[in-house]
């Protein structure tokens, strides 16, 4: 079997082995954990426990978890406890993922009024100040975008929507973020924060919002009242608990990962370089993460060139990735051209790679594909 | 370690053996369906491939899947097509799961006129032309009780629906029925149907809803545009293709499980009676439910005193299990000591039990707590 070089960690990420254990688990403990009957109050406790864990891993201890299906569903419970009213507007970053952005439109189409906050050149958020005003009551703004690797200081932008509304509810999608780089949500001061399972080497199909004590939040899903009868369905249980292993696991390699992606981002922006490969750094952020234009040059071609050597990156996030349009280099004033000559890398510290090799072979294939567009 | 003897298969199943296998194998290659090159495109096609067979399963062809992650959210979804206006209104049977049951009651707190379809003696639905009209644009029905088996006719359901209003929808919650009486959507005539993996031996946090071609839903979940636009989240593989794996092994063994699950209730009923135990069967549909009233009893203490012998059956639903009330009872006009003295016994055909020596533990119990209430 030929090897595989997988560079698309922001799309989705290898489950830990150990994931698999804790389904097989899960699965011969199958009980419906509302049953009364001791065993499914066992399972009960070990989802209470989990839920107790992933707060004190965030940091969290002074709000509660809503487990949800993915944090797509976490983005939506958290934009749903805005309510439009005559006189009142939501915020929302111009760089969110579509979870937060298609939703705010959503809300848009149903008559709320809605403030698309612009970006800066470094694919961060722009001042909050110059575009909400005291009648935002809601703003969700992303930790890490997951286009760019970009960081939002989220502590800072908090303190400056209280300052103009003290109510403000304020949500921060934390996908990019939470097992990346260090999170704290006493710190950062938000009302609320999604993470997702399958970022952090855990399956898919579960995430989860975090909601301070004392806000207030509306089910999107009515039914049998799990989750504090804010998201009803039986509880995903071995996705519950494998999320908590990997929050456990990512929140304490954290230093250690960071240093390995920092090196292995670095390694490559430089041995590219020093390939004589021209090329721009897009959102100077996350390590996780390294966004490159190129010039000359299609993405998406590149993509499947590399492809024929086993190593798999991708032209912007697999959730926008079919379409025409990206939001967030748009917002970094790229034209089309450049858009077009964008592509994703994004690393796992749980994988071994060689970059020297990889960046030969990339650089190989840009300057082919370069010279036969100039050739043209 | 204790035999356990499991009787709450309505509430959840154990997980074939081959959905662990499924999931090692998803883990394994664990890349985002919506990628664009050949690893994701593979995941994408099984995800298709899955659509398809499951219709197939369904007799569904005609129609289309929609992955959620939960039969409750299937039922969210297409209850979601409903649109309040001035003068229309929406029909749901009274005795509903608690997703369907309290998202209408949603729907009627947002201004939407609900219609509550009541019950027979039998627990099956009350002849709908009595209580609908042509204002009334969508039907909910289940199709098998999760709490007494009670079969609704769906087939001749949706003819008399039609009869009243050709354009009206018709959605039924098909939890407890697929897989285990048969199910050929062509021949129910519904417009949408509901399926959760958990109850036909998958796991937990993966549900379907078909939706017959030409029939318009609106998401309740927005973000990246999967799920043909109607549920984004990236999709829990996994999860998808373990429902696909129960769904194909219930429909191919249904005729022999369907033998195997009514000789058990045939047995448990006989024998309780040769145990000169008095109690009242309520419902008489799906042999997979066996639900009981005994008099000078309350289930809940049956429920923990068969426990001790390693024995699990429940008092109702695990989603209502911890309410004090009961609506498919009450709408089967049993009183509060009734409704009390109740217990629901859900085989699985995949586990071997010993129905006499069950009926001997259970019968002595019942005995033993009627003697000690009768000597107060």
């Amino acid at each position: 079997m030929e090897k595989i070089t997988y560079l698309d960690n922001a799309a989705t990420t290898k489950p830990f082995a150990e994931v698999s254990q804790i389904y097989k688990e899960c699965f011969d403990k199958f009980y419906n954990p509302s049953a009364v009957y001791s065993l499914g109050v066992l399972v009960r406790k070990k989802i209470d426990i989990a839920r107790k864990n992933i707060c004190k891993y965030l940091h969290g201890e002074l709000g509660k978890l809503i487990f949800t299906a993915s944090a797509t569903e976490a983005d939506n419970l958290a934009l749903s406890c805005f309510k439009p009213r005559a006189n009142n507007s939501i915020a929302v970053f111009v760089g969110e993922h579509p979870a937060v952005f298609n939703k705010a439109k959503a809300l848009e189409t149903a008559g709320a009024k809605v403030i698309y906050l612009p970006m800066k050149q470094d694919g961060s958020v722009d001042e909050i100040a110059k575009h909400m005003d005291s009648a935002t009551s809601f703003v969700s703004i992303m930790h890490v975008s997951n286009e760019t690797g970009a960081i939002n200081n989220i502590a800072q932008i908090v303190k400056d929507i209280k300052k103009i509304n003290p109510k403000a509810i304020v949500h921060a999608d934390g996908v990019q973020a939470f097992g990346k780089i260090p999170v704290n949500l006493r710190e950062l001061g938000v009302d609320m924060y999604t993470i997702s399972a399958h970022k952090i080497y855990g399956p898919k199909g579960v995430g989860a919002l975090w909601v301070k004590n004392g806000i207030n939040i509306n089910p999107i899903i009515y039914g049998g009242g799990q989750e504090n009868n804010l998201r009803s369905g039986t509880e995903n249980v071995a996705g519950i608990l494998s999320l908590e292993y990997c929050a456990q696991k990512v929140t304490s390699d954290l230093a250690n990962n960071y240093n390995v992606v920092k090196s292995y981002r670095e390694s490559f922006i430089e041995e590219l370089k020093n390939n004589n490969v021209t090329f721009e750094v897009n959102g100077n952020g996350s390590p996780y993460i390294l966004n490159l234009t190129f010039e000359d040059l299609r993405g998406e071609v590149l993509l499947h060139s590399l492809e024929k050597h086993g190593i798999y990156i991708s032209t912007g996030s697999a959730c926008s990735s079919k379409k025409p349009d990206n939001r967030t280099l748009k917002g970094m004033s790229k034209t089309d051209k450049q858009i077009q000559g964008t592509v994703r890398i994004s690393f796992s510290p749980y994988d071994d790679i060689n970059i020297t090799e990889i960046t030969k072979i990339m650089s190989a294939e840009i300057k082919d594909l370069q010279s036969k567009i100039k050739g043209k």
